[in-house]
């Protein structure tokens, strides 16, 4: 059995090697260059642990592994450059340091790269393979729509929201276990279950964002904090503060937001002071540690040895415990 | 046994019977908008077209015909991005419709609604359907980026301009009429037979493009004759007439190409009198026509009865005999 740390760095390793035609380079070069960048190589890792649950070896899950990573890499790149986003992972985005069209295409190339890698898996499970990788895929563009409708929107319901990163971010997590796990062979009813803990952890992890976004120690941060705020983005805390806020507060918490005229540190300290009155803070600490006890439900459910958990149990715990 | 104007009319009705999602509108919208404009459908013809070389019921066939036709206006979204078309069949553009942003993410869901639709396809042929689509949907991506990469190059051989046409154009015919076969029942050596076959009308196609542009009679072609000379495109004539001509009239074609004071009647009138001189036009019927005799080499060379390839022979007549 592998720990958590150790496939994370075989998931590096395999990413490292995945080989790229040299021609055209302008489609590839970008390619290696967003895939060559880091990240935390959580959602590869998901995969191989899943399957590790089941089987001693991880090889049958590599192909998946990397096709979940490839593919979340993918919306990366043409998630930069709908939010126009300059940099990732201290780098320029691919649209910054090439253009859009070469972050389009090269983004295209990734997604079928994707496809391409899947298509190594067990010729056996491929049908429910390719089955789950599209419903996640569809997912993860439906939730990027609905992120960028909500920018126009002041009327975002909680509900709204909280579907809306369950397909954007929790639907990837989930279905990188579900896909392990048909992998490793484990039964429908397990395979189900770690879908649901991916689901948790994800929804989780994103309130922690969103949390940490507006009250996180700045030093530990790495970070300022208060971005959310600035942009006005329709978060957990904004939601549950416009459907828990009476109608003049409701609208006086909007106005402060659209202000552009209010210096930013005061801009985020009023909002702050509007979000402690309502108790914004401990509700959304509640509802965080509320979904990773849900994720520790589902993997209590399961019925495999529970000193094979330990992966997932650490990596629970340490998502938990993060400070930034 | 179908006709290729019943396949073609078979071919539309599946279409618009696609179900989309009502929600989240900005996503399904431009798809259906998409898919609902029109086009030739000659690519999901061509997968019918080859499963009914083998099967009387093309219904096995289906799902990958609407794969391969969602994933062509796929390319048409994000290539009118990059090439920054602003109509497509006489109707605005996706991006120009709404914006960049739609056109990406409602394209990228018709990318991933293609993988859906051939994941419809009988479970047996699946992996080795996954492959061509792979490999094909990859080839596209490549000669797009060759494509734009010709634009900023004046050295572009003939070879390199056929291989960039085979890989946008070409493959996708081919890996076309390769799924039909293989959803039919065919052969390999028939299947490959019909890859061959598709290489070759692909590539007549697009020089046939190449020679209407310039040659063309402008009440018959129904848009202005000369765009590929007053863009100084890479075509299958101007890469010929560098590769013909002595480095002085080398020279003096790329000047005039790219000189901007002319008026635009006289530089194609100029251009087309350049090629005239070193017989452009005869060298690139004699090409169209050797295409088509190899694509009816391809299709004689085919172990089934002659009669049902009539189709296919009617294609390549009716594509041979285009004036537009």
């Amino acid at each position: 059995m592998y720990s958590l740390h150790e496939l994370i760095a075989m998931s590096e390793r395999e990413l490292a090697q995945l080989p790229y035609p040299a021609r055209p380079a302008g489609l590839y070069e970008p390619i290696r260059y967003a895939l060559g960048a880091g990240g935390k190589r959580i959602r590869p890792a998901l995969v191989l642990m899943a399957c590790n649950l089941f089987q001693e070896a991880v090889t049958a899950a590599k192909p998946a592994a990397l096709a979940v990573e490839v593919f979340h890499n993918f919306t990366l790149l043409h998630d930069d450059i709908m939010d126009n986003a300059d940099t990732r992972r201290g780098k320029p985005s691919v649209h910054k340091k090439w253009n859009d069209n070469t972050a389009i295409l090269s983004g295209d190339a990734m997604l079928i790269y994707a496809y391409r890698l899947l298509a190594g898996c067990d010729e056996k499970s491929l049908p429910r393979l390719l089955t789950v990788f599209n419903e996640v895929a569809v997912g993860v563009c439906e939730g990027q729509q609905y992120d960028m409708d909500f920018e126009k929107r002041t009327d975002v319901s909680v509900a709204e929201y909280l579907r809306m990163i369950e397909l954007k971010t929790a639907v990837l997590l989930a279905g990188a276990l579900k896909l392990g796990a048909i992998c490793g062979g484990g039964s429908d009813m397990a395979t189900d279950l770690l879908y649901k803990y991916g689901i948790s952890i994800g929804l989780a992890f994103q309130l922690q964002d969103d949390l940490l976004d507006t009250y996180a120690d700045s030093d530990e941060f790495g970070k300022p904090v208060g971005g959310d705020i600035l942009e006005g983005k329709k978060t957990f805390l904004l939601t549950n503060a416009l459907a828990r806020a009476d109608e003049p507060a409701r609208r006086s918490l909007l106005e402060l937001l659209s202000d552009r005229t209010i210096v930013p540190a005061e801009k985020i300290a009023r909002v702050r002071a509007i979000y402690d009155r309502l108790g914004i803070r401990e509700l959304t600490e509640k509802a965080v540690a509320a979904y990773f006890a849900d994720a520790n439900l589902a993997l209590d459910a399961l019925e495999v040895a529970p000193d094979r958990l330990k992966p997932l149990r650490e990596l629970t715990a340490e998502l938990q415990g993060r400070r930034k």
